[in-house]
């Protein structure tokens, strides 16, 4: 018997994604939902932000999966009791965060921004190198992108420490956990990159007192999700001199708003979201060989915690 | 005895540097000459650019020490029989070679700068992620700065080919040698990065006939010698579409001269000779370490071969 797998993508057309699911799973039924269809049984779902009304719409469901590796979005999803929430794991986004942060940790360090700008105005003048220990990098979140990045960082030789919730142990990494080593952790990081998952204690963790400890000229890299910052308290820090510079790519809201103080702050690096793209093709791999991991009865990887949110 | 050493740089005042081996070598007599010193007699000579005067001025030399990893400024020096020339090995160029030719490659294939000008104009504009397999990095050079740029990209998941003079091998990198090899290279290249030495073979190799071979949408990256490139074949290949870009950060001239056209061109980035300075505690600790290592009888390594150039 075929398996029915069913999608919704709120934002976006599924077909690019249902057609290498076609190609993965040849054997399945597929079909995309729309608000209003009846009810009818699936299998398994693959999702984008869907609507509760997508779940209540489907019976049967043996596991949902998520097309990115954040699901703060699902956080208010009521799925059935026992039915897994899965997220990507890395499938290709390891490498694009790695390259992501480690271009921003670069340019910053080693002022590209300036020789940019004294091209633009004819100007050759170079500057001695700065000490490269006097630019620690911290990585808040050590999953499997926050480890990513801070082996990418350290393999240029930054001294590069690590905090996540619980211990973690990372070659090469001074790492952190907790609470109680979170200021320790923060008076050791001059560059700070936020990969942490978006859950209620996370929220508004980037804020005037966090970074605020951060060592003397302090930056921050925002790759995780726009809420994990308070917005004016880094516009503060900025323009009160406490505060070098920021690359953010991900905004509370998004499109980042046009007149947002963001835009155009000159210390300030603005992307759209773009940091780790899903990837189709290593996306629908990934989830296709979970599929079939499932139908044999065997567990997979990647299944989300309710309790702590990632 | 006190060894005696000799210090001309051209361009710049020695007393950073002799402060420094004045610390590394205690018991060593230091001292700088000047053009009109009458003839001494030196151990060793530690130089950046200098003139035949200096080395005919001091007699009993065992070595030459140069600042910097490239000696072609050193070529037409006459040096008498049996004294060695030897150039810095890494002493902290290498990861930063590293750095900046990541950043460059990375800044070019993610788009960095279309979206720095989207964000001067308030626009949110994502991209779709382009394959990383179109994107094969090429490596002219596989030196001890080579090698490292090489690792480097390659941690980036980025196909990477090596080319040399004679055959290397190196881990994750496809290698070719010789100019059997050359265009083989070439056209398994999208982003080339030049760092060659700059001997009579390879003045000019950076010309319409190599750039042409590039897989399209090539991209140059030269840290090598500004000499390495044809300026005006780089400049027609871009202005016909056959090239996309190019980062440059040596000239045949430097400073770059005004009027220049790289300094204006929409897709050239110019940066100040940059990318891997001469940094001083690293580099006096090495040729310190030699200038004892000699002092016992033992051999060096970094002996520049006369014949090759390097």
């Amino acid at each position: 018997m075929p398996v029915n797998i069913a999608f919704c993508f709120t934002g976006f057309a599924p077909d690019t994604w249902m057609a290498a699911f076609r190609q993965a799973l040849p054997e399945a039924n597929l079909f995309a939902w729309q608000p209003g269809d009846p009810p009818r049984p699936a299998d398994y779902a693959v999702v984008w932000r869907p609507p509760q009304a997508f779940v209540d719409a489907h019976s049967g469901l043996r596991a949902v999966f998520n097309i990115g590796a954040g699901v703060d979005a699902l956080v208010g999803l009521r799925l059935p009791p026992g039915v897994p929430m899965v997220r990507v794991e890395d499938a290709g986004m390891g490498v694009q965060m790695a390259e992501y942060v480690t271009h921003a940790v670069i340019r910053h360090y080693r002022g590209f921004e300036r020789f940019q700008a004294d091209q633009a105005r004819g100007v050759w003048e170079d500057r001695d190198p700065l000490p490269r220990e006097d630019f620690p990098v911290g990585v808040l979140g050590l999953g499997v992108l926050g480890a990513r990045v801070a082996r990418a960082v350290a393999a240029f030789e930054f001294p590069v420490a690590g905090w996540s919730r619980t211990p973690h142990q990372l070659a090469g990494v001074r790492t952190y956990a907790g609470p109680e080593g979170f200021d320790e952790f923060l008076a050791a990081t001059r560059i700070l990159v936020c990969l942490l998952p978006l859950t209620a204690e996370t929220e508004g963790i980037l804020d005037r007192r966090t970074l605020s400890k951060l060592r003397p000229g302090g930056y921050l890299i925002n790759v995780a999700r726009g809420a994990h910052l308070v917005d004016d308290d880094l516009i503060a820090l900025l323009d009160e001199g406490r505060l070098a510079g920021a690359t953010l790519d991900v905004f509370r809201t998004e499109p980042l708003p046009a007149g947002h103080a963001f835009w155009h702050h000159p210390k300030v690096t603005v992307t759209p979201h773009t940091s780790a793209r899903s990837l189709v093709r290593e996306c629908v791999t990934q989830i296709a060989g979970k599929i079939r991991t499932l139908g044999q009865g065997q567990p997979i990887t990647g299944v989300v915690d309710a309790a702590r949110g990632y």
